[in-house]
């Protein structure tokens, strides 16, 4: 099930184009690596000035893996680092909508609009201009985070994608997500309904050498609790190995009906929970949420220590 | 128990002194309410510009009421609105040091720097300046948030003080609590051993129109769920309403021995928890945590529309 796929464009006109770009349903299967070391030769070393080191995975939902999934992400080696996911939301599929083309088309526009004069480095105006650009009939929740070399990381976030920042084994910012009501999370859409870029959650956070940011859909964090993600990266001091252990951990708990998952925690405090009769018996509402699980982590590493891709 | 005493000033040189300045361990009524709209009237009014409105409560520590607590905090006008807490380590009374000394004398340092021209409008920096310029033994939680006209909130944090953004009736940003171990925070102090500005955990957000915050120190967070605080505030419009109903639900949850609070889920989480044998019996670790608790709420309102105090 575990795969290493990418489903969007590194964007061609800058220096280190790692993949091959990827705009069709097809997977696009890293040239040599999914570690991505951002450096830039330009850069005075003396400076304190930073980048992402970034592994990825992405696990499709069991009943979609012919089709890889409905989520999409990209990165980007643009100035510290860009990093992106959009979550297609599936309830499409029962208007014969296929779910991922949206979140497809919505992460390859945003991949190619990341150097964008007018994007002006910032994420909100990056998911304006996407969703903009993004012709296809469906919706998804996505985030995008940023980071300067200065060490600033700006993110904009509309949905239930999530973001976690860990410092020296302790989670320092989070993103919430935003949702309409249970399990129907804010979402850019191709309809007027939707949610905008206005809708963002907009923020940011002052990034130093040694954090690890872990960026997911909501399949990593509806079936990972944030002490599972930092035990996970503790124990992995890769990124590469560190997105596939999450990954995995995440598609395990989903499958496991009896493992009592942040996604059912959330559903019995909406008052949702297995019937009366059950409830007697001392039985409870439990089980991980199966879905499409993208995660993406990076290291903020010393622009002048991080390693050339070759 | 409820009060509704200031332990800090308002930094006199600005255009509204609402308060007596408090350097002592004297209580400070405000002259006239606690309820604090910040408007400039320079301010262009067809500019989309924006303050806070403040409403503030502190509870003291059942204890601790004789003193005042060893919490502290401010509020200031100037820009678009600066609040902060403070919140003084209780272990130093084992050594004979009052802990509401330090927390008492940074807010005071903070409040007399806001508009410093080398703090640079910056939270940490703020940070870094009040606490140099502490003389009194002890150590505090801090944390600060300063609000620009365009609507960044830009907030510094070291420890376990809090805040919260909730924007229609979610919340969309949260800070995260530091600590060494369970209970014990990251901590400004007058021992080399502690921690600096350099530690905070530095983060903006975007805010809105309409957009609550609710800040507090751990009294507050460590007895009222997130959601609680969603709900609280949407049965009372009134800030300073808002800010008392928080610190009172705090107050009630602390002297519930039978509530299951978030202290005693951390505890829990922590290993912490009776004794096997109440296990056996289906007994656990319940009830609020017994602290002082400062509550400040504020409402983004349009600089325009925010009426001057009186």
């Amino acid at each position: 099930m575990a795969n290493s796929i990418y489903r969007a464009s590194i964007l061609q006109s800058y220096s280190q184009l790692l993949f091959q770009p990827c705009l069709s349903n097809k997977h696009c299967v890293p040239k040599k690596t999914n570690l991505l070391c951002f450096a830039s030769s330009q850069l005075n070393p003396a400076r304190s000035e930073v980048s992402f080191c970034i592994g990825t995975h992405l696990i499709p939902h069991p009943n979609k893996v012919e089709r890889g999934g409905e989520d999409a992400f990209f990165v980007s080696n643009f100035k510290g680092g860009v990093i992106a996911v959009a979550d297609g939301v599936s309830g499409w599929a029962e208007q014969n909508v296929d779910p991922s083309l949206f979140s497809k088309e919505i992460m390859a526009n945003a991949s190619s609009l990341v150097g964008n004069l007018e994007v002006n480095y910032d994420p909100q105006i990056l998911i304006r201009k996407a969703h903009a650009a993004t012709c296809s009939k469906g919706s998804a929740t996505a985030i995008v985070a940023m980071l300067e070399r200065n060490g600033t990381m700006k993110v904009a976030s509309v949905g239930d994608c999530g973001l976690r920042v860990i410092r020296k084994g302790q989670i320092i910012f989070s993103t919430t997500p935003q949702e309409h009501y249970f399990d129907c999370p804010y979402q850019l859409s191709s309809e007027l309904v939707g949610q905008t870029y206005l809708d963002a959650v907009v923020s940011s956070v002052e990034l130093v050498e040694g954090d690890t940011i872990v960026m997911g859909s909501d399949g990593l964090f509806d079936n990972v609790f944030d002490g599972e993600i930092v035990s996970t990266l503790a124990a992995h001091s890769d990124v590469v190995e560190a997105a596939k252990a999450l990954a995995k951990l995440a598609s395990n708990h989903s499958l496991d009906s009896r493992f009592d998952s942040p996604y059912t925690i959330e559903a019995r405090s909406k008052g949702l929970d297995v019937p009366f009769w059950k409830k007697i018996l001392g039985m409870k509402l439990t089980g991980g949420k199966l879905d499409d699980i993208t995660v993406i982590v990076g290291q903020v590493v010393s622009s002048a220590a991080s390693p050339q891709p070759t």
